[in-house]
């Protein structure tokens, strides 16, 4: 590609543009963003060629784009890009939730929405900014595309080849399964950990059981150390999918709850026997999956 | 010590008597257990001394006597113990759990409840048996010991020096403050992340939710692998304070539950920023602690 356009360019706009560059797989990247200093820092560690300014020239010739923003902005941004993108850009993003972005999508591009290829990297640290950006955030992970029925093949396959040269592994699913699935093995766990924290931190007695909290309450609630801002963004964007999540779980814990009240030792262990081996099993296929092909000779 | 004797020569008792071996802390420790395979092997390992076989002969002499088995079986060990018991030997345990403990013991020992003190070592892993016992499993852990109104001062002392050999850090709780707290900062999660893994497996597309899950959901999950029978015995011996703390829990996601059906993003933000803040002062507290002392000059 000769050229790849940027908005957002912390660590996912980052890697993104550092992995492309590192796997000689664009010419110019340009970088557009609300904060100078971002884009600034990003340009002085090389992972843009330029800042844009005016957002036609920015776009002009542009093979790819890439809003890489918190998912909030997401519809501003494709509305301030529509009328000055060309037939030959292709559009894609990095949010986390997919079935909005879609509805914002077709919102702010109308006509052109057919450019619009939305994407979902499953790849993060809790570091953010340029400097947390870096060439193989991407490597080995999966990205998602949702495609759109307006979509053509070879559209799709340029953000799925960018993609690649990452790195990473691709996968496709509707933007409804999309957001069913990631409420229920991220969202909800996540919705889950800050209120464990938030329950315990407004007990009078907090700072005793903080004391005596360990290695198993730092890895439950690591998640808990993310971005309220970005995870009440998630969490409203995937409203009702994470609600429907959420309904489930708090039955599933009235039932719990049922038999630790009464004393039902077999019903728990069944419970608890249940999600360890589901847990080991899908454990032994990461692992499986993990182990790099042999190469090719 | 001269004599050490401890029953389950696995992770916790292997563990302990490496560290008193290490620290020159005992001349002989007498392994005592159901299994034999497991006495053997922690005989070959140099874990114990002696393998014990008549449990008065077992006691003869000991300083000190460590109940390291499931918890569920404390109270039979107790009672075993109980007419070999002589005057100057202290006992101690290292369950998850003490309210029960407590009272299992007092129905064992009778009027020798006076040589039993409680304890609770904060270590762990997701290993086990006499392979798994290391030298510095207790290194900068706590041990929270719970002892009783009955216990001398000076037996309490050899239990609390045993650990600190062992470089522990001592800590003090009664019974009931330790399994409020333990309720919240460890069984209730572990509950929570069995429930969700559970969950997740028995909806009909699990295999596709695993496919999905990533790293947030692996560490928020970790503690589900550990063994359904130990946390089923953990869970009905602390159950009133653990049902206390599932239905505070519960009564917090309701509320949650409100303001995410109402799009309330403000009160969602409140909670998940509360949380993350609380997590960062707790992580910056441990890395404090953590910090070795200078050595002395």
């Amino acid at each position: 590609m000769k050229k790849v356009v940027i908005f957002g360019v912390g660590l996912i706009g980052g890697s993104f543009a550092r992995a492309l560059k590192h796997a000689g797989a664009v010419a110019t990247v340009v970088g557009m963003g609300r904060s100078s200093a971002s884009l600034a820092r990003a340009l002085e560690l090389g992972i843009i060629d330029e800042i844009g300014g005016d957002m036609a020239q920015a776009l002009l010739g542009a093979d790819l784009v890439l809003v890489a923003a918190p998912v909030a902005q997401t519809g501003a941004i494709l509305a301030s890009i529509a009328p000055h993108l060309q037939p030959a850009t292709v559009v894609t993003d990095a949010g986390s939730t997919k079935s909005d972005v879609v509805a914002a999508a077709r919102a702010a591009l109308g006509g052109k929405v057919a450019q619009f290829v939305p994407g979902h990297p499953i790849a993060g640290r809790e570091t953010n900014g340029p400097d947390a950006a870096i060439i193989d955030l991407y490597q080995g992970k999966k990205v998602v595309l949702t495609p759109l029925a307006e979509n053509c093949a070879a559209d799709v396959e340029r953000v799925a080849a960018a993609w690649r040269a990452c790195g990473a592994i691709l996968h496709t699913l509707t933007p409804e399964e999309h957001d069913k699935v990631f409420a229920a093995v991220s969202h909800l766990p996540h919705l889950l950990a800050f209120a464990l924290v938030d329950d315990i931190a407004n007990k009078p007695h907090a700072g005793l059981l903080f004391q005596y909290a360990a290695s198993g309450f730092r890895d439950f609630t690591r998640i808990a150390g993310s971005s309220p801002e970005m995870w009440r963004d998630i969490s409203l964007a995937n409203q009702p999918a994470l609600l429907h999540e959420l309904d489930a779980y708090l039955a599933q814990l009235t039932t719990l709850r049922a038999h630790l009240a009464a004393n039902d030792g077999a019903a728990i262990e069944g419970v608890y026997a249940n999600a360890q081996h589901a847990r080991q099993q899908w454990i032994e296929a990461i692992e499986t999956a993990e182990i790099p092909a042999a190469p090719t000779r």
